[in-house]
This record gives structure tokens, sequence and C-alpha cells, in this order.
């Protein structure tokens, strides 16, 4: 048995003495997956370790990928099949098509990767009107009537490509006249007419029906490969970034029948409990039914505990079995079962799926048991696992989505709605839960935004303002939902036809995007200490270090609670907002160098204080803090707003001055604009405030006896010459600290790369700093022209579902444009400056694949919101462990 | 003797014999200015042909750079220097402070490059008291006491570093004590009196001025190599982009004297008449005086021509002496010469500056008499010059301008101001000269532009929509006038208290940037058959081909005069405006893809007609369509007016359906947005629609007898998916119109390279289409992060002061970012796709500069405005001989 991790799937031959194309179950084995596909692998290795597994063979992926090649099947592989055939007549005493004793067959498909029902599978293959009488000895009439009909509609639809329909309203229109309520009431009688009528359909259809059963497992088997490049496989293979070259096995096997007699029965089973991983045997079954009655969803089957009444030799046997394929797998599987008049045989078996709190339990006991060790357990649980378990979200009975956004910031809220932060504000004043629901968000939605448990938006990206400030306050939100129609005008919400008003409940799940009318019942998970268990082996695994994004004191105390090693990103921007605003804005419209100098004061102050605090809370641990980024207009009203309220007449003279100050600033992309070190540049004092509150902060830290860790960082640099003024600012700064405080203060800078120029002349930037920071939000908008706001919504999901885009750039990072950006940054950055520190802190530095890209470039460490820091953690781990990773995409 | 372009630099040894530090004049050659610096290279080379140059020795650069590293002269410097001196008194019969038969020294700088007035000279070195006698024996007492009161002037102010103005201060008080008009008329007692004040002076200043004059001469020497690094000559170097590590070399040489007699004289002449390039010599001269008399401007020189007269037999002497130094250095060249007392000196030579027109004429003349050959023609024109040729500019008289913008497009005009494009219509219609005035432009403002003698922005960089369609056009324009306030609403145009208003005459000289209030005569070049010569032998060099933008059939044929050798862009956006402006706001706000199919008809037939008649100018040639790039809310008007307008009542139906339709098509950072190919995908049948009429067309052309090139290029793409999707539409619709017209329609594909990511998967993008062309506009936008709009007038022009940018990137590629993914795109793109095309449509394609760069990258070919065809052509020779190309920096 092989599972996800842990078993080789290095080319190996397959056992002397096998054909190249026909390999029998008994000389397989589990490690040859690529060869044999995952469901023959695991027969054979079943039929290895002694299961009772119905004797058959595989036909390789190698046969279908020369088939896909040449369009025709290999030489040879009749002659491999027949004489694989013949072997297994000797084994099971049995003939294809023989009327006394006839073999019939199950051929099923099977590739190297689970895609579920995505391909086809031929049962009761060889049952034909000459095998009536040998299949009436096995039991009855009206069962060889009824395995002939099975094979007949699977034939006429997968091989012969009838409808199934048509098919199918043959057998409704008997069960109809007969009055019964389904065809296992029908007589043999009328069993068999159903078969003759549905052959008539078929030769209307124009399928020529063989006679020969040989013939009938040459064209099953060529259907089998022909499925691989069918409509749906290709699509899901695409979605799930499967090879389309890999080709299918085909699983040619012995029919068992669990509808034979009441001593047979057809079930599933997993080796331990999947949905909460409890260590107990888990599943049902179905006395005298096949397993395709199951699926059908007819009858109920009963849980496998029943079994121990029923069948009670055979339930021993199964759990024997389960037994002894979990200590040989070391992993829960699932199996099919079928008892054949008592006798019971294994017909499949895989690694179960499992939910979240599962794979927690499994994986951590199992290394309790001794079964696995920590790295396998980390192997185990996916960092989407690990998410559900830390956030709130939709129960099992929550209605389907109104709308669906971007799962923008993961946990799920229910409150009532506000369409104004001012509302939000107001309404959760009373302890009122309030979901604040807006086009989209500006810095001025920030209180708004933390007094609302959730936060929703019909516009803006992944790395929009609204995702980013919710995931750093860790508040759920759903962004980007273009169907809702937001009116704060008219107090509404609307959605595909549904009107919602200003205080109606809503629901958002900000991990799946869902919206939901009115209040849903939310699954909040329990502390699990596991989790702490967990992440505590990933940290002795991971080689990444894994800072936060924190802006204020709450911030990073969150972060600290989370496991952060420190700050990586303290944007300095949230300084500047709410009740400072008035004074930033002094600062802005100052005419004169002196009035800028003046009002700069105030705010210094200010800014040393929170400083003060934040270094207070990350005592001895980095705290990366970037000088002030967003263009200068964000700090001033809207100057179409205004242009309005003037129209209207409503402006007064400070409207009027701030209009003409707004106007003056604004730019046609300001995403392309007067950002970051540029503002610097222009406003240098605004920086030089900036870095004079920093470290006065340190040095009154230091003078207190604390161990602060400043790291200076300077954001969106083009050029070498940009950042040697940036950096010769703050030494400059930093020794008029040094002298007015009479004491050293240490500290290290750090450049932002978030330009593709940044990357490109990272040998010449490298050499002035002490840190690169690659800001993945901007440098994925360079790379691509992709705007965050605009192109996330409109562009980007038509490019998705046509195959232009592969993934969202901006959920995880680009592997080939904007990671080779990194990579040269990095070799090159380093090359010019051995000890260079590298580290992400864009949104990217959250997402479990994108992790794997940094770890995998080199980069010492990702810094990512406080939310999201335990995801980072593990994700570092499997990253260090080589499990998961981006899939390929154009 | 060397030039700039054909003398061999490549090092090699001075003669032997020759010291360490100190070179003879007799030893060295024009071949070592890396060594001896520009003036004494060129003394020795004059020396070395037998010109009578006073004599002296050189001492190198490479002691200059020994004194700057260790901060001392080198070891054994001064035994050189005494050696060469002891040489000099042998030949010259005089001795450095001998009373008797004083030599008289010049002490001068000398740098690899020329940086004039940047390093200082000393004079008459070795004029003291003791060396009167000698002097006054050489012409008479006044003489003596004057070149001793010269020697302490420059001595004082050079050497020990006393302010000018205070020696001066003693000079002029004893000329107002005489009651004369200047110094040449106090006697020699008086002139004795002014210099011991002048050293009272200097010793008063702490100057310690030393007796000995082999002391003053190290001093002077020491003072030289410092003046290297004085801050005038370190700022001249920064924007110059000379090394500063180069050093200069000194110059010593016998001092002669135009001051002796009246058969004493002093001139510079040049080879040819720098002015007009006409073969004859020119200059002037001054009887009587020294070579700073003539510079201090006190007496007004005479022509050449006239020491014919004067001094008949030196003027003959002297012209052959030109005669000789031309045909040796085969370029124009200037010297200085001295006469003194009858007999003839030349004391220093150079390369001589000329005019546009001078350089055209002397290298076609030069050609012409087998002086040098078509290529050296090619590298003594700049791309510059050659500008100044094609268009007009301001006159020698214009005023100082009122504001200065940048240069956005060749050509000066003269018109009434028009603040809209309607008035500008209005007025231009009969007749009257128009420029028009905008903050900036928009599509809207085409037909205004195009009425238009010229066009001034106060907003907008070098690659705005003004500056693009106005190189298009060939229209002068400034743009990006920030100092200049533009309003609209008052009717008035005001720069530093001037106001302008509506239909007050403007001047604009697009090739310098500045703007007059009023009129300007404008200098109209003659229609110079050489530049046509000259451009023919530039087509016989270059290696990259030449192409135009062209979006219209009159800029096409504009092209095809300028030599452009296709069309290496066609906008099509061109097509959507004007008239047509209805239909396009009809498929954009269509509700229904019937609505939109409909549309789309009437807006397709026009465009088939514009490419017939495109197809049939540009028969046979190749014609490179890009499909249509622009945003979708350019079409639509402005947001905020049409809300403006709500805001006041003034908006009807038709506008609020209007405001809806922008407002939902609106962007944050529209560069960043649904543009290009995103556009195409989104609405695909407007794509399809411009390729079937391209195509239609193109058939259509090949049943009329025609030759139609067309290739249709995809614009902003960022992945390979894109362009798959991109060129299978193409091909799709290829097939249809070939089905529909029953032949086949040859075509080629492309796609742009704009963004960086573009660049890094060119592997991936080449084996997709047959061209790659550059779109280096938007790759710039995106590699620095920049705004074209914004950036280029906010931020740019502070960086470029402070030193963070080295220059403006949308003027000249930048070399190292932009296009180091050029050359990775252009690299990789090659290897997957041999013979695949690449060429660039930027605004960079017309800059010689980054012509240099393109050539350097290997591409094919450049595409510019028709405006800049033939500086493009004579930029592409000169990268082909390895003339011209940018900088180094940040």
């Amino acid at each position: 048995m092989a599972t996800t991790a842990t078993a080789s799937t290095a080319p190996r031959p397959v056992r002397p003495g096998t054909g190249r194309w026909v390999v029998p179950f008994t000389a397989g084995d589990a490690g040859r997956k690529d060869l044999l596909g995952g469901k023959g692998a695991n027969l054979c290795e079943m039929t290895r370790i002694g299961l009772p597994v119905p004797p058959g063979f595989v036909i390789t992926t190698e046969a279908c990928r020369r088939f896909r090649a040449v369009g025709d099947v290999p030489a040879g592989l009749w002659d491999e099949v027949d004489a694989a055939l013949a072997d297994l007549e000797a084994v099971t005493g049995r003939r294809l098509g023989d009327p006394d004793a006839p073999l019939l067959l199950s051929v099923r498909s099977g590739a190297p990767f689970s895609m579920p029902g995505m391909m086809d599978t031929v049962l009761d293959l060889g049952a034909t009107d000459a095998t009536v009488p040998g299949l009436t000895r096995m039991a009855d009439d009206a069962f060889a009537q009824d395995s002939t009909r099975r094979f007949t509609e699977l034939f006429g639809r997968v091989v012969l490509g009838v409808p199934a329909a048509r098919l199918d309203a043959v057998r409704e229109e008997a069960v109809a006249a007969a009055g019964v309520p389904d065809e296992r009431h029908l007589t043999a009688a009328q069993l068999g007419d159903v078969v003759a009528r549905q052959r008539a359909v078929i030769a209307a259809h124009g399928g020529a029906f063989p006679d020969d059963p040989r013939a009938q497992l040459r064209a099953a088997v060529v259907a089998v490969f022909r499925s691989w490049d069918g409509a749906r496989a290709r699509a899901y293979r695409r979605v799930e970034g499967i090879d389309d070259d890999l080709g299918t096995a085909v699983n040619v096997q012995m029919m068992v029948f669990g509808n034979l007699d009441d001593r047979s029965a057809t079930g599933v089973a997993f080796t331990r409990d999947p949905a909460t991983g409890a260590d107990a045997p888990y599943g049902d079954f179905l006395v005298g039914a096949q397993g395709e009655d199951v699926v059908a969803g007819t009858r109920h089957p009963e849980p496998l505990a029943r079994m121990a009444d029923v069948l009670p030799a055979q339930h021993a046997e199964l759990l024997r079995h389960l037994a002894t394929l979990e200590r040989h797998s070391r992993d829960l599987c699932d199996v099919e079962f079928t008892v054949e008049s008592g006798r019971l045989w294994m017909l499949q078996t895989r690694v179960g799926k499992r939910s979240a709190a599962a794979a927690l339990r499994i994986a951590t006991d199992m290394v309790a048991e001794g079964l696995i060790d920590r790295r396998e357990a980390l192997a185990r649980v996916t960092p989407e696992q690990l998410e559900q378990l830390l956030h709130p979200r939709f129960g099992p009975d929550a209605p389907a989505p109104l709308v669906t956004g971007l799962a923008a910031s993961p946990g799920a809220a229910v409150g009532r709605i506000a369409l104004t932060a001012e509302d939000a504000v107001a309404i959760a004043a009373d302890g009122t839960a309030v979901v604040l629901v807006r086009v989209e968000t500006s810095p001025e939605d920030l209180e708004g935004m933390v007094a609302s448990r959730g936060v929703l938006t019909s516009r803006g990206g992944l790395v929009s303002h609204a995702a980013v400030v919710a995931r750093g306050f860790g508040i759920p939100a759903v962004c980007g939902a273009a169907d809702l129609d937001v009116d704060e005008a008219a107090g509404t919400v609307t959605a595909d036809g549904t009107v919602l008003r200003a205080g109606d409940t809503i629901s958002i799940d900000g991990s799946t995007g869902h919206v939901v009318a009115g209040s849903v019942d939310l699954v909040v998970p329990d502390d699990d200490p596991r989790v702490a268990e967990l992440l505590v082996w990933a940290d002795e695994v991971r080689t990444l270090h894994v800072l936060a994004n924190a802006d204020t004191p709450d911030d990073a105390r969150r972060a600290l609670a989370a496991g952060a090693e420190g700050i990586g990103l303290c944007r300095t921007e949230h300084q500047f907002l709410g009740e400072r605003l008035p004074l930033v804005r002094r600062v802005i419209m100052a005419a004169t160098p002196e009035e800028e100098a003046a009002a700069l004061v105030p705010l210094e102050d200010r800014q040393r204080a929170d400083f003060t605090e934040l270094l207070e809370v990350m005592d001895g641990r980095t705290v990366v803090v970037r000088l002030l980024d967003p263009p200068l207009h964000e700090f001033l009203p809207d100057v179409e707003e205004l242009r309005v309220a003037q129209a209207r007449g409503q402006l007064d003279a400070e409207g009027a001055a701030l209009l003409e100050a707004a106007a003056d600033l604004r730019e046609h992309d300001p995403m392309l604009g007067v950002r970051g070190l540029r503002l610097g540049v222009l406003r240098p004092a605004l920086y030089e405030a900036q870095v004079r509150a920093l470290l006065t902060a340190a040095s009154d830290r230091r003078a207190a006896g604390g161990d602060p860790r400043v790291e200076i960082m300077l954001p969106l640099v083009a050029t070498a010459g940009e950042l040697a003024w940036g950096v010769e600012l703050i030494h400059r700064v930093a020794a008029e600290v040094a002298a007015a405080t009479g004491g050293e203060v240490p500290y290290t800078t750090a450049t932002m790369i978030e330009t593709p120029r940044a990357a490109l002349r990272a040998r010449e930037l490298a050499p002035l700093v002490d840190a690169f920071s690659f800001g993945t939000n901007d440098l994925t908008q360079l790379t691509f022209g992709f705007s965050r706001d605009d192109v996330s919504t409109s562009y980007v999901p038509t490019a998705l579902a046509g195959g232009m885009l592969s993934r969202d750039p901006f959920l995880s990072v680009d592997p080939h444009g904007v990671a080779r950006l990194v990579g040269i940054a990095v070799e090159e950055g380093r090359a010019a400056h051995p000890g260079l520190v590298t580290g992400v802190c864009g949104e990217h530095g959250g997402d479990p694949a994108s992790i794997a890209v940094f770890h995998r470039l080199g980069l010492d460490h990702v810094s990512c919101s406080a939310s999201r820091v335990e995801v980072a953690r593990l994700a570092a781990a499997r990253a260090a462990l080589g499990v998961g990773g981006p899939d390929a995409g154009a």
C-alpha cells in the first residue's frame, strides 16, 4: 500500500515474467502507480500482502500512452491480454462466454492520479444471452437476466456511445408497465425483454454490439483509453494541473456479486472515522446489493457495526483486513468490499479522504502510536485544513450562497448590514454584530472595519485595501463580490433579485467567499491542543522564518500569540489616519518648509509614542518599520465628491482649499505615481520625522533597559540612486538622534523590492542595505501590468475561466514571471552582499503555495498577517519537507 | 593631431627616453590623450609635424592620479620636472628666475576630455621683482611690471586662494586714481605699485608667496592637480558623465607675448567657417594683446582676413599651418596663436566646435575632397544636429523663455492661443495659426491638435498623449510645462506673473521646450540636399531597419517621404475617434451580444476602408497593425464632469446612461486595467471585427493586383495563455475571411512585449507568433512603476536634480533595467523561435541614445514617428559604427 507522501514513486521494474503491456495483480505492487495507475497498483499491493482480491490484471498506462501517440493499441497488446485472460480463467475455473461457468469481468479505468468519476467503467462484461444458463446456475434466472441488462446498458453507453437516457427510458418503461417500484422487482422475463429492447435501441443508434465476449473486452479497453481524452476528464485535469500525457491504466478483474443471495453484501469502510479521526473502523454496507446500487441511492445502507449482527464472520474478517491495511499503509484507508455468498472480497482501496479535524487527529494519533514520525504528520495536514481548524465557518446546513466573492480573509461572520463606516461604528457601539458592506474600502473606513465582525465588498481583489486590512485585523472578509450591487445612497444591497437593506442580517464566510442573506449557523472550532502540537513540530522542521505584518501594538500581540518571530512589516500609514488626519492635512497643505516643519511636530510626538509601545511589545524581536508609503492624495478627500459638492453650492472655504490641494495631487494612475520613497524625496521632512520618531523611541526603550531591534525599510525603490538617498537620510537622522540622546541607537536598513527594476538591479541595491523585503503585491501588479483593484474583478475571472491565466497571481505568487524576478534579486543581491537578509512581506507571504516557491528560492523569511501566521508556519515546514507547492501554468 | 572619431586611442607607450611622470612636447603624440590630456597631446602632435609650438613639457595624468590617490605628488616628479625644465632652458636660452634672460612659463591644465574653463591656469610664472630687468630688455619697463602684475594676480588667486575681487580691487583703484581707462595705460611705476599692494593683500590673506620660481612652479602644478577636484569641475563631470578618476595633465610651456610690440598679436582661427562650414579659414586677431585680453573683452578683435594687411607674412604662414593641420587631422580645427615680434607661435589646437549646418557641410565636403570616407562623415554629424536641420526653431534673438517644458515634439511654432480643441478648429478655419494650450490632451482633442501649429501642455511627460500624438502628426509640442497655469474656465494662461489670454500670440520651440509670450522669429531650415545624401550613406551602413509609427494614410505618406521602410505600428485607436465616437459608444453600451454585433457592422465597414487605403499607400511594404489598445472608458465622457453636470441638474437621460456606463468602466489605475488584449478577451467581437476588416481589405488589395503585407499585433500580453487565445482568434477569423473571399490571405502575427512578464516568458510566447515588438513606453512604466503622465512632471525632475535618476527613462531607454528585459526577451525568444523578428515601436524607437542600445541588443528594427525617421536612420548608422550611445547611471 502506498500513501501520498512516503511511498517511493521512483521508477522500478515490475517483476520478471510480466509482459510489456499487461501486469497481473500477482506481479505488481504499490510502487508503480505511474505504470499501473492508482487503483491497479493498490489492487496488486493488496494481493501481494494476502488480502482477498478478486483475481485480475492491469493493462498499463504505457499501453494507453502508446494508444494516444499512434491512435491504435500497440502491437502485442491483445496477445498479452489473451494470455492474462487465460491465466484468469485457469485460476477462477470459469471462462469468458462459457454458457455453463461464465467468467464475468469488471473493466475499470485507473489513472496515476485520482480522477473520481471522470472516466469510464464497464461491469458484468461477458454477460450475454449465451451465458444466461451459467449465470442462472449461480443464483437464479432473474440474476442472470439482470447481469445481462447491466452489461448491456454499460456497454451501450460507454463503448457504443448511446445516450444513457435512451437506455434508461426502456428500463423505466418496463418498471412502469409492470407497476413495480424499481427494476429489482422485474421478473426474469421482463428483464430479458428489457435487454432485447435495449439492444434494439442500440442497433437503431448504429451501435454494433459484438457477440464475442473477447471483442467486447477489446472494445471496452479501447473505450477506457478514449475516456482519458474525454471533455470532462480533460477539464478536470486542467483544473487539477494533471499532465495530459500520463494516460490511464485499465483494470480487468473477475466480477464478484454482492447481490447473489442474502449472504451477499457490498459496502465501503474506513480504517478510522474520516469525520472525527476517531480510531475505530467506520463505514456502511448493504445486503444483497452491488456497489452501483449503493451509488444510485435507492436503498439506504446500514452502519458497518451492524454487519457484526448480519454477517459476523465476514465482519470480523473485514476488521482484520482493515487493520492489516492501515498497518501496512500507515494512513487512513478506505476500501470497497463485497461479500459473495459469504465470501469476503476486497475490491479497491486508497488513502481515505478526511475532514480537517480528522486529518489533525489521525496525524497526531499516528505519531503517538509510532506509526508515522512528526515529519510525516506534517505532510498529512494541509494548510487549508489547518485554516479550517482556526476560524469559524459556515455550518453544513448553510443555504446556497446568494453570491460568491473572493475568500479574502478567513473566518465567517453574521451581523447586521452597515453601509458606511460611521453606521458600523454607531450600530456596533452597543455590542450589536455588524457586517460592513461597501463597494470598496479606503483608509477612511478603518474605524468602521475594526468595529465590524466582517467585511464585504463588491469590488477589489485579494490585495485590495479591504482584504489587506481585514487580514491584518483578523476580521473575516469577502471581497470583489461583483454580482452584488451596493447602493449606499439607496441604502440597499442587491443580488440576483434579492434586496437587502441596511440593518438586515447577512452572513459571510471569508474562507469560501460565500455570502448568505440572513443568519447562518457557524461552526466554531474548539481549541484543539493538537494544533499547537503540530505547529511545534512544524517549527522544528521549517527553515523559513515566519514574521508577521503588524501595524499596532494590538496587531503585534496577536502576531506573537500566533507564533510570529518578529514583525516583518509595520506599515506606518495607520499612524496617519483617524483622528490624526487633520494633522496630516496640515503637513500636506503647508505652503512653506517652516509651516511643514511646525505641522510635523505633533505628528512626530504621536508616532514616537506608537513606536515606543510597539517596541515594548516586541522587545528582543525584529521590528521592520516601513516609512510612509501611500500617495499623498489618499489623505485628502475625494476630488469628485468635492466638485459635486461645489456644483451644489455646498463647499465652504476650507472645502475649497482641500479641493485645490486634492486636485493638485490627483494622479491618473496613483499606483504608478508619487508613492513610497518618491513621496519621501518630495517631502523629505516627513521621512525625517518618521525616522526620528522611531529611533528616539528605540533610544527611549534602550534607556529603559529594553532590547529594541529596529530595521527601517524604504518602499518602492527603482534605482540605486533613490536607495542611496534614502539610506543617507536614515543615517543622517540616526546620527542626529544619537547626538541628541547621547547614546548609540542601533538599527539596520532594508529596502522593499517591489518594482521589476529593483529586482533587476539587486546587485547595485544590495550593498546599500542590510535586507531586501519583496513586496510581491506591487511586484505582481507591475510584472503583469495588472491593477489589483481593477483587473481582479473585471478581467481575471474571465481569463481564469478561458485559460488565459492558470491562477490568480494575487492569490499565489506567479512561479514563472514574478518568482523569476525574486530569484534574480536574491541571487544577485547575495552575490553583491553576502549576508543580505531576504524576505517577503506581501500578501503572498501567507499563502501556502507561494511559501513553497519562496522556500525553493531560498528566502530567509516570510511575513504575513497575524491571522495567517499559523498556516504559514505549517506551510513553511511542508515546503522544507518538499510537500505542497504550485502547479505549472502559462 | 587626433580627431574624435578616427585616431586610435589604444594605449601605446610614449617614446623611449621620457620619464615616468613628465613627457616633453617633442616626445609625445596625439594618440596618448589618456596620459597627456587633450591639450598636451595636441601640443606634442603639432610639435611632431613641425608646427611652431613654444617648447615645453607635459606632466602626465598619471601623476595627477597618483596625487589624488596618496594626497601628495609622486616621488621623482620634481626631479623629472627639474630635468625637463633644464632642457627647456637649454632650448630657449633663457632661465627661470634669471634676472637678465628670464624664462616665463605658462602652466595650464589639460584633461583627457575637454572641460572648458573648469580648471586653473597660471601664466607668466617666473615674473618677479628679480626678473624685471630682463623683461624690461624684451620690451620696456611697463611690460616687465605688467607681466609681474599678471603673474601676481593669477598666482594669488589660483594657487593661494585669495578672492579675485580683492586683487582686482587693487588694480581698479590704481586705474581710478590715475584717471586712465584701463590698466594698459598705467605707468611702470604705477604697475609696480599695484604689484606691491597686491602682494600685501595676499600676505594679509595669509598667503605665502614664494620667491623661488621653482617653488612657484611646484605650487602651480599642485594647484592645477587640486583644481581637478574643485566643485565646478566635479559638477561639470557629473553632468557630462566624465569619470572622476581620469585626472588632468599639466602643460608647462614657454610664455610667448602678443603684447610685446606692434609686430605682436594674438588670435584664434578655424580651418573652415564653424557657422556655415564654408571652406575658408575663419577667425579673428588683436594686435599688441595677450589671449586673456581678448577673453576680457575690453578690445574688439578684427577679422582674420585683415591680418593680411597688418602682418602679411605671419598671416600667410598661419594659413599654411591651418591647411597642414586640417590635412593632418582631417577635421575642422581651431587654434590659438600668438605673434611675438613678428614670429608666429601656435599655442593650442583642438577639433573645432561647429553649427549643425557646418557639421553637415564639412562632413559632406570632406567626403567629396577625399579627406574622409562616408562612415567618418556619419560620425561627424550628430542626430541632434540633423534634427536642427529638419525643423524650424527659435531664432538667435528669441527672448528668454517665459517657462520651459519638455521638448516633446521637434519644431517651433507661433500662433494664437486656443484653450479648447473646438476653439482651435474654429480659429484655424480661416488659416490663422493656432497653438493649442491645454493642461493635458485626450483623444477628444485630436481634431484640435491637428488644426494647430503647435501644442503646449502644463502636465504630462514625453510619452503623454499630447507628446505621442504631436510627434505622430509632426506638430511641434512642448509638454509638462509645470510652471504654466492653464485655466480653461477663466480663459487664461499664467506663468511667473504674466497672464496670457485665449487669442494672444505665443511661441513654442518643441526642440528645446522653450515657451515665449508673443511672437518669435523662427529659423526655418532650407532644404539642403546634403541631408538626403548623408542619409543615403546612413542607409548603406545601418543594420537596424527603420520603420514608422503611422495610423492614417497621410501619416504613411509622410513616413515614406522620410525614408521609412514600412509601418512598424499602426494604432487602430484613431479609427475609433472623431465622428465615429457615437458608433463606438453603441458597441460599448450594447446590452446583448446581438446588439453589439449589430453596432459593430458600420464600424467594421469604415475600418475596412481605412485599411484598404493604408495598404495601397504601403503596397509591398510591411504594415504592422495593432488591435485596439486603449481602455474602454476612454471612449466615454469623464465621470467627474458628468457627475458635476448631474449635481447642477444638467444631465439628460442619455447623459445619465453615459454616466452609468462610464462609472461602471472606470478604473483606479487605467494603465494597469482592462487594456490591450484584455479588452479583446472581454469583447472578442471587437477584435474579430478588426481582424476581419483588415484581412478583407488585404484580400481586396490582392484581388486588385496589390501586394499587401499585413502583420497583426496583439497588445499588452502577460501570459502565453493570453497570446495563444489571441493568435487563435486571428487564425480563426482569417480562415473565415479566406472562405468568404475565396482566396488565401497571407498575414503574419506579432505580440507587443510591454509587460515585464511577457519579456520574462519570451520562451513561451515566441513560438506562437512571427514577431515581437517591444513597447518600451509601457515596459518603462511597469519596470520602474512610473506613470508616464503623473511622475514625469511631479517626481522625475526632482529625482534627476537630486541624482536619484541619471536620466528620464521615458526620453532614453533605461540601459540597465528595461534594456535587460529587452535583452532577455530577444535572447530567449530567438532561442525558442529562430527567425523571430524583433523590433521596438515605443517612443524610444526615435531616440538616438536608445537606438544605440537597441542596436547593441541585436534587434531587427525600430519604428518611430514619421518626424523622427530621418534622425533614426542616422542614429542607426552611427550605432552600427559604434558612435554615440547612453552613458552609465544608477
